[in-house]
């Protein structure tokens, strides 16, 4: 597909992308808008034009919510017929360029989605291995680990958009030597990369989700930085799992890349041995090869993929509704740790410095074992196959 | 104070309490109402004939939090303006009593609240003693427990009123006998005996909320039943906690119990040794004598108190605080299950029974280890001191 605009090779926001997100401007309030290459589309506006067939009171919101809640029919309906104008010479769109489209430079990017409820996973092998290697030698994966697709319940009030500055926590924590916790700002501060799931759908109380159907309640995809706090966490961690060390901040990717949009970059994900139990059992092919990356500062310091993944996220809702627990429009799935099988793979600076042993070293010369004051962590991810690409641009915080 | 309307001696709901919740007719969409004894006052209605002065849109609204978000100043002066009128004969809530009251058997009662985020405390020593003599006799109260209020995050889309059918969650568990996890309806269904803080107004996020400010951030109390399946939860606990064991289903009571009303329950907390670190330190008496107990089908099973707990509301909202985590009106925090030094003061029948090794036999002959399809499991709590009650009511769910 060609478009009239112009559009770099290796823009994220390619033609067959066009993932939705929340912008505003000094003179427009939060609303909802569609990227193409250095663009948002005004939507609220290409609505009003009678462009568009959406109900009043969708587009101008300030969350992604009420749009979502179209369904996924109607919401990828506007995407193929944006893409199709967006692709003709002579069409509505390019006709009415000055009305509807806003310069990325002249946009504030805000939280897409309202978040009802968030939950981590932890679906990483590569991830739960080391992570496990460091805290528990002997025991690195615990037995229900290829069982399950092990999660927890995180913090929706403190998930932040791209961009937001990221205060060091304070709390308790125990050094080693010491027989007593001290309170203090935080030692080890980290970020983790992870891909998070936008539910799409509201499921109901009491119903499970199959396999076969979970992808139909996830409307898209976002970057994931779920900030952490190791000796926090280290200390709180028994036996109920992380709490403070992590709740202070998570940071989400302000475009939320269609399911739709990655359908071409499916791969088979890892064979899972032992078979999981009936219920997690997927037909079809449910990784992505999402090609993820991790700056600190202006140093590359890992390159992963999503496709590593052991459990995918049919798994995942799969799983999360087994038990009846149901499902919202806005709710965050996310990935947990994504980490390849290699140093340079991992998606953490714990699993990075394994646990602050290994300095890495940054192309300025200056070394790191956690994230220090002024640090800027910034992750990225793309899909690439066959001259198309689709990217989630990058999720930045710098630690203030 | 005495009040015009016949309220019995010992009714929950006295002149002296007044909660507030959400409640609806077959005539009236759910909307804000305030109990007393067996009636409902209709504030949207107090409001349309002038006699309370509270902006429009906040009364006649579906959740409590548009409410809160007046500030306690505000509400706790609507509850004052109530409890005067209430005890005046010639006042102009008895004037226009057909339009203002309904029968509490007319009106059926919603969540009062839209709940952002829930998180559930492990307050009780007792509690955490016992669940740790049962799955860690070696090591019953791990090292971090007399310095953190520990906690983590639960499920908020699951929480449901008192009255909703509660059904028995499927999910993977391993029996001790078998080498690898099944999947089925849970064996070990529990209940947990807990008290709800609502929050009542937003923290900055990055900033911390003192021990002296923090109830100036919570609305009132509800009864909280924290569901649990033990072999779901079991199998799936390490290394980050409960998920699926817990977030198939919480109930709470309809009516939010303020922190005025319980203001002259407050009572001296245990003894905490070794010292909290500075943050978690406390003035003042921040503990409430409040009554619990516990019915499963006919049978009283529990008596205990809120006063046994260990951390308070106050020191769990600075610890949750103390990394930035900003918290939002209609956020619940939950105690954690409440048990006394006693058997017969246990919050949970996992203490109860001892994990299903004792059976506890009801008052018409049958026992139980957990809950069995059918069972009622009803919460209740009050205070009473110098002929004055404040209580909550009761929180009630059956098992389908």
């Amino acid at each position: 597909m060609n478009t009239w605009l112009d559009i770099a090779v290796d823009c994220d926001f390619s033609i067959y992308n066009l993932p939705f997100g929340i912008f505003s401007t000094h003179k427009k309030k939060p609303q909802v808008g569609v990227r193409i290459g250095n663009y948002v589309i005004d939507l609220e506006q290409t609505r009003k034009l009678g462009l568009l067939n959406i109900p009043r009171n969708i587009c101008n919101q300030s969350s992604l919510n009420p749009f979502i809640g179209l369904g996924k029919k109607r919401t990828n309906a506007v995407r193929m017929q944006l893409q199709e104008w967006l692709t003709q010479e002579n069409s509505p769109l390019k006709r009415h360029f000055d009305h509807v489209f806003h310069k990325i430079s002249d946009v504030k990017m805000h939280l897409p989605v309202k978040i009802g409820d968030y939950t981590d996973f932890y679906s990483s092998i590569e991830h739960a291995t080391n992570a496990g290697k460091i805290f528990r030698p002997d025991n690195p994966l615990y037995p229900n680990w290829k069982h399950i697709p092990i999660a927890y319940h995180g913090r929706a009030s403190s998930i932040v958009v791209s961009g937001t500055p990221i205060y060091r926590p304070q709390g308790q924590f125990k050094p080693a030597d010491a027989q007593t916790p001290i309170f203090g700002y935080t030692k080890e501060l980290d970020f983790e990369l992870e891909i998070g799931a936008i539910i799409g759908r509201n499921s109901e109380h009491g119903k499970s989700i199959s396999t076969a159907e979970a992808e139909e309640y996830v409307f898209g995809l976002v970057l994931f930085n779920d900030w952490s706090a190791r000796d926090i966490q280290r200390w709180e961690t028994l036996p109920l799992g992380p709490f403070l060390g992590k709740n202070f901040a998570s940071s989400i990717s302000p475009w939320v890349v269609t399911l739709e949009a990655l359908e071409g970059f499916r791969v088979q994900g890892p064979i899972q041995e032992p078979q999981p139990l009936p219920y997690l059992q997927v037909e079809g092919i449910r990784n992505f090869d999402i090609q993820l990356s991790a700056k600190l500062n202006e140093t590359t310091i890992t390159n992963t993929n999503f496709k590593f993944m052991y459990w995918n996220i049919a798994q995942q809702v799969a799983h999360h509704t087994v038990n009846g627990c149901n499902l919202k429009i806005g709710d965050i799935l996310a990935s947990g740790t994504i980490s390849g099988s290699k140093v340079g793979s991992f998606g953490s600076l714990l699993e990075l410095t394994w646990a602050g042993k290994n300095q890495i070293t940054l192309t300025n010369g200056e070394t790191r074992t956690y994230l220090e004051n002024g640090d800027t962590l910034t992750l990225a991810g793309f899909c690439e196959k066959g001259g198309k690409r689709v990217g989630f641009g990058e999720v930045v915080g710098q630690i203030i």
